[in-house]
């Protein structure tokens, strides 16, 4: 055998202090089944698990992450530390070494199967930018921006893995000039750079989630790229929210980063200016911020790099927020972020807020520009976060191709 | 045995001109099933194709309806044949009798998975009246209402079957005259009175679902109490649309009513005064309205009509606009109608309509009087739709009792 042992350096993202979970297939064998990325491998753990007699098996023998997401904290923790032995005991190497693909010949799938999608909006940059550009004789923020953390529900059918081609939509879109509207593809297509949460397990309903419960409830991170139709959405969101202009697709990343994973990426969020309710109050609790460093790269080129840890409202206290009126959660249900902008021009998390609403040209080096999406363009969406003893833990990436619309 | 032959009149609306399929459970045998209700009692179908060696017995071994709902129109066509000649044809009456359940001795279930949920607005009149009462200085009608069918996706795993109970939602909630918000149980908890759809088979992301594709897509039709918390709504509304406010509880009948039970139902919609583009424009199209008469009873006490045949927008250009933008369908999504109001003021869908938000009492038989629901309150929404030969195909009642808030 050939393969590296162990199978990564400390310093490659995809590090023995990582080990995100996804869902792969080969040419060879084109059944879904689960890995754990190492290095630039992917662990293909079913047969190991086999192979070793775990207890687990029957959670690592499927075709995607939800049994395991549903087997809840103590299981994760205990199946982490397993197949850390795998991949760091020399004695499983003859055991392992046969079950390490090389990440180019796979494929990467939908980790899970997504139940409810919910999309926040809790970057108080973000929130503003946009109210500026919309409401600009109103406040940025609307009145219970500071004291809940805003959100919509998503469709759940249309959450695509990364690489997915993005079909531009077609839909109805009215500029304010315009006397009626009109129909036709979409000419404004948008990107939203956002953090995702996928719920392992769920609650009854009924019950809510206490801000100390993501850790109980909370599988995992993902990237998100939550595409927009801007002129579509402009049009068709008074008075019930956004519907056309984001249903068409939402994009993730293929690895679900473990939360065991990002003990050290934990920071103080922003100092808030209103006093939160005392289900969102968490000005006793541990840092509850995540330190993410996120990069966007429109055809190669990075356009931005928004900081999570800039959020206002934190993943706890929005699951918190979800099921504060006792709606239940289910295993896959994925909440995200909302797009994280932070506080500098070259670090927001949209194209409407980097060109001002198509004001302000992007500049690429080919010397083209942009002010929305062109069909070929391509969006690559990455991020790490610290992990121990200056190590990365990388979140890969979250990319999709824009192309032409149907019609 | 003493059960009748055949087993309903053809008076009853639950006759062998309805055929609705659900999902039961009896005390002797827990396991969820497939039923179809008749007259007054279920037939048990799962053992009647097995006796007789249908083709179709692996779509009615099922613990729910998606496997059916999933295998299209002409096998829905078929199988429905097949059902009303178990219970017609003498030949089988030794065949089904051991298999016709009393209904009273039977549990209904949630008939089907749900994928996603998805909440119109397109009555006219209710539109109309929200307008009035939360905006009474602006038109009634948002400039886009009556260009496209507005909606917004709701919580898929919040929908719960009639005769779950309703737990009154905790949230923050604020009036206009609160200097900050508070938190505690809703004050002003509502209903909606909707119709639902059921989607049975899929499309392809991209695809989009012409005007006269709802026959191959919707398997059938349920009614929908779209519970509503109108403060909590209120406060977090802007600008993303509702959530909370909605995402505690979706209530709908169990019993799912096949489009080909409604042949004699439709009727030409109200006449449209915008022109619509042309992926809405039905007005050359068969009648794609739906004559349903709903009644909604508050404690047995019947508080309003609202008659579904005045919707403005179709289930058809529901489905249409739902899928323009490329948005795929899955088996088990469900799209509801919003709330039917009628012109009238006793055929009003919502008690923020029928007691103009608080300011006209309801007075009911005992001598109270309600304002929104109290803790106790139960609330019954049932329909009839014309059927064939002067018959009322029954759609069975979406039933559900408001519990005190957990604390």
């Amino acid at each position: 055998m050939t393969s590296p042992w162990p199978p990564a350096s400390r310093e490659h993202p995809f590090g023995i202090h990582n080990l995100p979970y996804g869902v792969f297939t080969t040419t060879e064998d084109p059944s879904p089944r689960i890995g754990v990325a190492i290095g630039e491998h992917i662990l293909d753990v079913s047969p190991v698990a086999q192979a070793t007699d775990s207890d687990h098996t029957p959670l690592l023998d499927a075709p995607n992450l939800n049994p395991l997401m549903a087997a809840g904290r103590s299981v994760w923790t205990t199946v982490r530390a397993e197949i850390t032995a795998w991949l760091t005991d020399a004695d499983y190497r003859d055991i392992v070494t046969p079950h390490l693909i090389r990440s180019r010949n796979a494929v990467l799938r939908l980790p899970f199967e997504v139940a409810d999608y919910v999309d926040f909006y809790s970057s108080e940059h973000h929130a503003s930018n946009v109210g500026r550009i919309f409401r600009p004789d109103s406040r940025p923020l609307t009145p219970n921006w500071k004291h809940l953390p805003i959100a919509y529900h998503g469709r759940s059918g249309t959450v695509v893995v990364s690489g997915t081609d993005i079909v531009r939509p077609c839909g109805q879109r009215k500029a304010p000039a315009d006397e009626s509207p009109t129909y036709g593809p979409c000419l404004r297509l948008d990107i939203e750079a956002e953090v995702g949460f996928v719920v392992g397990t769920g609650t009854r309903l009924g019950d809510r989630v206490p801000l100390d419960g993501l850790r109980d409830h909370v599988f995992g991170m993902c990237l998100v790229n939550d595409w927009s139709a801007r002129d579509i959405q402009a049009w068709e969101s008074v008075p019930l929210g956004p519907f056309l202009g984001k249903s068409f697709a939402t994009s993730v990343s293929p690895w679900i980063v473990p939360l065991d994973a990002l003990a050290h990426a934990w920071v103080t969020p922003p100092a808030r200016d209103v006093e939160p309710l005392p289900y969102l109050d968490d000005r006793d609790s541990e840092p509850a911020a995540l330190d993410l460093d996120i990069e966007i790269r429109l055809n190669g080129h990075p356009i931005s790099r928004p900081p999570f840890r800039t959020m206002y409202w934190t993943a706890a206290q929005q699951l918190a927020h979800l099921t504060v009126n006792g709606a239940s959660l289910r295993t896959g249900d994925l909440y995200a972020s909302g797009t994280v902008s932070g506080p500098e021009p070259d670090q927001r998390g949209a194209l409407i807020e980097l060109t001002w609403n198509g004001r302000d040209e992007i500049k690429l080096p080919d010397g083209s520009r942009r002010f929305f999406l062109e069909d070929g363009d391509e969006v690559a969406i990455g991020a790490y976060a610290p992990g121990p003893d200056g190590t990365r833990v990388g979140f890969g990436e979250v990319v999709g191709r824009v192309v032409p619309a149907r019609v």
